[in-house]
């Protein structure tokens, strides 16, 4: 439509000319995975391929939730993209069905849901609520936590900050980290101690002459390395914010939709109820989607203080790939799947972490796993070049993992849901063989 | 999953059980068109289909930009959805043929683009951008402005406010509207006029200790009541915002992708070239997608100072789709469409105003134009209540329209873009009836 110079697109395997591309139609920033990246062309359940044919185990991807391309979801997203995509301006069926199936899934009480795009407007509409129905301005979240990118919610995850960098309205708790905190496995009373920051953090907004409106936690600890619970700690902190009048928000985009295996919500495990649960990534196995569930008081004095309203969120694809999402996890009960094999994955790399002293730790619940690498296991030096050698190497022999943590050096497993024994299986050898070649 | 009440599914025509199932599920406050509110089954082209399976001509939606459940569309994103779809943490084809076929849409220097999930996060992410770039943190847009609902981009939205309730880090500009404003068409430099409330705003930030970081316009100024472009007026304050070290951000989510018949993009028709263009509503036919395009130097800084990334955005089928809106948009040559439909309706609306002294003025572009109802034309008074009811009685004759502006006395006419003289014809004969029933 104007003047402009087309490129020519490459051969599928010129991955120097894709990159090429890349700065020049996307910026030259952007992070990718793995060095040489990979260009993928197709998926299925646990499997991507790339354009040299080469098959790859999805160890890492959680938003393909059911697994990559689920036929279900698939004939779900088609079918009612041929028949009606509208807004929730009008009434439709698709958003009150998924509505009461998915607030049904979740405690009595929290039984309102909104709907948006992303995990990103998930918390950022939550912050609001949070702040229009508290009417307090402050922010207590975990140190290293990311919730999202927009202005807000950036605003809201210290992760790769510096702390001075931090917005004057918001303040980091330490995270209850049974491995490299202050108090270990050893010290009885740790969940008390850990929470106990909790004061100073509210004592320090109060100094600024503010309120917590929120605190707002990834049950699962992912960004602050993938912890697993404490018990009574997140009782006891969601019990001193709620004292300073803040309202608790799970943000389950990590933990959500029974990954961890003993629970459908991340928040159950610790044994207690927030008072609005965010979601993104799995929703809707990829399909852009966004949702927040909370109390009805909340909901309803937050519309009557604004006009929200999303142009897409709620519209009868997005709740239509939804649904499909609860359907596939009932029918192939893909929570116990991922109890089952969580705790086989786990146990075959604590059988490596015997033969390896590279790993420090394994830590995690369902399929949500960590391996903390470390050159050092009584000085617990953060082992970051050769978590990304590890990532390399792994790629090599087949199987993709991330990492995790603010040194980088905690290697992150977390499959698609319909990941096997067998795929935990490899997922170990493939480490294995890494770890031998470092 | 729990132990919840579930509720019946009702018959489809039960819009009291539906609207009880709303309240219930989604809060009671959640705005809806029409009254009583339509419950949609099914769509095709510009016609929906309700529940008693009556037919609407759907003069209103702009998202279905090339009409609801387009064939290429929806096949795009049935094969895509089937395929593969990822994150731009690897390189795939999808993502970087669309950025490549969109930004070539756009004049020179707007070259890298960005993907999110909505209009909203589009804006969101200028916004960053902007701040980035400039170091600035003042913003201007226009008085009743509407660009979205995250934190950051509702405090970018005076629409619906009052001028205290103002976040202190913005100011408004007075609209060139040439019927309602101070400076009408016998004002013959009332470009400049209105050009010149951007030295009060500049002002009033500094005075406050800021400058703007960017300022923000929708090319039709749809919330100022969709305004007819004022030869000379958006050139003159780009000039002063870009003066001020302002970036000047043009919000394509209304007028983008051909609507105005004219232009491709609604700057265009303003003479001037954006640092930053952000697209939403249109751009994928309903399908979750926000695009920001900019210029080089802009995305590098801002990706150089953070750690930007979006989960959804770029997904390979949000790219299908989009990239499929673009070829229907050329197959079907439909902004030539846009053109020509828009000028036939125009010239029917303003017969219309010959006849009904209700209809103050008939003003727009391509096929997004207002119809400003007044009861009193020397006076100009809104007939707010007037047009609600224009709005339900046209429903009643099968033709769907809005409202806009403050006192939502402007019958808003934007329908998808395959709307031909025909359904101009009809939606013209439908607003006959309903002035001739009040």
């Amino acid at each position: 439509m104007t003047s402009k110079t087309k490129s020519q697109t490459p051969g599928a395997g010129d991955i120097e000319q894709l990159l090429a591309r890349r700065r020049q139609f996307m910026g030259s920033q952007l992070y990718m995975f793995y060095d040489p990246p990979l260009h993928l062309m197709r998926s299925e359940g646990v499997w991507l391929y790339d354009a040299k044919r080469r098959v790859y185990l999805d160890a890492y991807n959680n938003v393909p939730h059911v697994g990559h391309c689920h036929p279900h979801v698939v004939e779900a997203i088609a079918r009612q993209a041929a028949r009606l995509n509208t807004n929730t301006r009008y009434l439709s069926d698709e958003v009150l069905n998924y509505a009461e199936r998915l607030t049904a899934t979740l405690p009595a009480g929290l039984d309102v849901a909104a709907f948006v795009n992303s995990g990103s407007e998930a918390v950022d509409l939550a912050w609001r609520m949070a702040k229009a129905h508290t009417g307090q301005h402050g922010a207590i979240v975990m140190e290293e936590a990311y919730h999202g990118w927009t202005d807000a919610v950036d605003a809201l995850s210290p992760a790769g900050k510096a702390e001075r960098a931090l917005a004057p309205h918001v303040r980091m708790l330490m995270a209850p980290d049974s491995y490299r905190g202050p108090y270990g496995p050893e010290v009885a009373d740790r969940a008390m101690r850990y929470a106990s920051d909790a004061e100073r953090a509210i004592e320090s907004l109060n100094a600024a002459g503010l309120r917590p409106a929120a605190f707002i936690v990834d049950p699962g600890f992912c960004t602050n390395g993938i912890l697993e619970p404490l018990p009574g700690y997140l009782a006891l902190i969601f019990e001193k914010m709620r004292a300073a009048g803040a309202v608790c928000v799970a943000d389950e985009v990590q933990t959500g939709f029974g990954r961890i295996g003993s629970d459908m919500w991340g928040f159950g495990v610790h044994g207690v109820t927030p008072d609005i649960v965010t979601m993104g990534k799995p929703v809707a196995n990829g399909h852009p989607l966004g949702v927040v569930v909370t109390r009805r008081e909340i909901m309803e004095s937050f519309m009557s203080r604004t006009s929200f309203f999303s142009t897409f969120g709620g519209n009868n694809v997005a709740c239509a790939a939804g649904m499909a999402v609860l359907d596939v996890l009932e029918r192939e009960q893909l929570q116990a799947s991922a109890q089952q094999v969580g705790e086989h994955l786990k146990a075959g790399l604590r059988a490596l972490q015997r033969k390896h002293d590279l790993i420090g730790d394994v830590r995690g619940m369902g399929l949500v796993i960590g391996v903390e690498l470390v050159t050092n296991r009584k000085a617990k030096t953060p082992a970051s070049k050769e978590a990304k050698r590890v990532l390399n190497l792994m790629r090599d022999h087949g199987v993709l993992v991330g990492y995790e943590g603010h040194a980088a050096n905690i290697v992150k497993v977390r499959p698609p849901m319909p990941f096997k024994i067998e795929h935990a299986d490899q997922t170990v050898d493939a480490m294995d063989k890494a770890l031998r070649a470092l």
